[in-house]
């Protein structure tokens, strides 16, 4: 059984649960607020919105990849990351610098547990 | 229980599956098209052929994470992603820029569900 | 049930278990050594302790998502891998270059089964 629920365009997924897994991406909804503070900021409330539908919520996540657009401002994303995490509950974590498309200054990939 | 598949060296495999997980990777195989959109359609196909393998198919993928060697050219994936993917059951996707080995312009990894 | 092992700061952890699967990763711990293929050998023997702390080793690896500070440097990462993987059990692999911080030249996304 695989429950999907709709992202930006019809060929993509917002997020995708598995029987115990769930799969999940974000980017700063719209407006996309200039600094990457307040992307982040934005990106995990989308987050846990996500994780509502899916039936979880932060404390069962296991991973996270962030990418950036820019690697020297991972301080001013891990400000974000440590107002939102679960310190009981912390995610393996990744953070690396890659391209991103627009206005774009971080993207997120999470994995959690279904309870 | 682990099954293996073969991958381009004796050191990787190009998919991977457990009871009830496939982890798949793909590049446009030789001779590698010159072109985003064409390396895409290929690896794609590639993607098919691993999920047949493993004994499951498109309409159970569960993530898709692309690399671009140049983000500017997402549109041209997006092309070959769009008429590639099935539209009832789209994966959760992501696709950044990154720095790829020689000819290819485009990588996948995908995460699936076997039935 | 989820099992956390504490990483370098409070607010992620070195790998994440659940009940099939473990997530894990790692650079090169200090002091990190100036060369590509060095850095890989630390990186690779702390991914054997974290696999070891969460209960089954390299012959269960499924997945192995690595990022290179210069993709040109590829062929030295290839030697590291080479001498650490169980060439019985090779996962499926991606290697990618991307920006990361400060000495880091390797990072490493490993996915692996429990017994």
């Amino acid at each position: 059984m695989i429950t999907r629920f709709p992202g930006l365009t019809s060929t993509r997924s917002r997020a995708v649960a598995t029987d115990d897994l769930v799969f999940t991406v974000a980017v700063a909804p719209d407006p996309v607020p200039p600094s990457v503070y307040q992307q982040a900021v934005k990106m995990l409330a989308r987050i846990d919105e996500s994780l509502a539908l899916c039936g979880t919520d932060k404390s069962s996540v296991l991973t996270a990849t962030i990418y950036l657009a820019d690697i020297t401002q991972k301080a001013e994303f891990n400000r974000a990351w440590d107002e939102w995490v679960d310190p009981t509950n912390p995610p393996m974590r990744a953070c690396i610098g890659v391209a991103l498309e627009g206005q774009d200054l971080v993207e997120i990939l999470v994995t959690a547990k279904l309870p």
